[in-house]
């Protein structure tokens, strides 16, 4: 390779010291229709509302713009994870609480995004809605499409969803209701974020 | 297209308000060793002790992580520079100030760039330290490489740099002191992102 690292003079202290705050990916994961980029706005508007600068990511988003290129045969989905996971470990280097919303429906590609990222800064949320809920809500009509075969390698239809055996969190916005799993997560992002020896109010 | 456009909640008037200054995407463009990962590192140093949130990305960084299924074949130079191009979108959105330091090489890219960014954030910085003496640095010894032969596709050597036409900016570090070219650039980046109402202190 003809490349070699240029190191910035910038060190993470710095941007804590800015933002007030550390830099975390929150990786959200589970099925089309279980909530996880409405989990992911919304915790996004609660901490940027907080002074904390977070930014989400999902995966209808990417792929209208960095993504574009890829469509949604297991190869290209794992490009999709693969890129994602390094767009936002750049954002944490840059000090920002990234959330993505992705369903990444395997480990594999799950444990990769978290390999790229770094364990102390990837928190697994496993939005668990279950898929009679998530069908039943079908917010594009793609279950139905899946359904009816218009729709192939439908993640819980024709494809499968691996559950995480072991997320940080897990919330299911049918059993709980949705400010609750906001807050819940909001919070816990708030203690994983926090510098220490900053104050609690 | 499966996919529908999740609008987050957070305007870029919050962000704003909660850095204190705009979002921009400085696009350094010129050739190996003219010096644009040097005044990119060298300006996110400066922004960030001036309470800017800032970031540098530049080629050999992104090579590693997000782009490094790509080669330098014309094909995957284009790929490259549209990825970043998308990836600086996104930190724009989230508040940040980028600092892109790319070689980027044809006209035709950096439009595309541009275009992909929005014209109103996107700020073209030409790096205009000419070939003989980036050949003099060639820091990496690439230029020697593609003197031998050893390197094919390498700007200046055996594939185009289009000049821009219309930069916002030119430096050269060799007519100019770097601290000078910096200096400039700091400033002109200072002033692209002030709020509007906010005092020049």
């Amino acid at each position: 390779m003809n490349i070699s690292w240029h190191q910035g003079h910038v060190i993470p202290f710095d941007r804590q010291q800015l933002l007030g705050h550390a830099s975390l990916t929150v990786w959200l994961t589970g099925l089309s229709g279980s909530g996880k980029s409405t989990l992911a706005f919304g915790l996004e508007y609660k901490l940027v509302q907080a002074g904390c600068l977070a930014y989400a990511l999902d995966g209808d988003n990417v792929r209208h713009g960095l993504n574009r290129d890829l469509d949604f045969t297991p190869v290209a989905r794992t490009e999709n994870i693969r890129r994602v996971a390094e767009t936002a470990k750049l954002f944490n280097e840059a000090g920002v609480i990234i959330l993505c919303a992705f369903i990444s429906p395997t480990t594999q590609d799950r444990e990769a995004a978290k390999s790229i990222v770094g364990a102390d800064n990837f928190f697994e949320v496993h939005v668990s809605t279950p898929l009679f809920e998530c069908e039943r809500r079908d917010p594009k009509g793609l279950y139905q499409r899946a359904r009816n075969g218009d729709l192939k390698n439908f993640t819980g239809i024709d494809a499968p969803y691996e559950i995480p055996l072991q997320p940080d969190i897990a919330v299911d916005t049918l059993a709980q209701d949705f400010d609750s799993c906001l807050q819940l997560l909001f919070d816990a992002i708030q203690t994983r974020t926090r510098l220490s020896g900053a104050s609690n109010a």
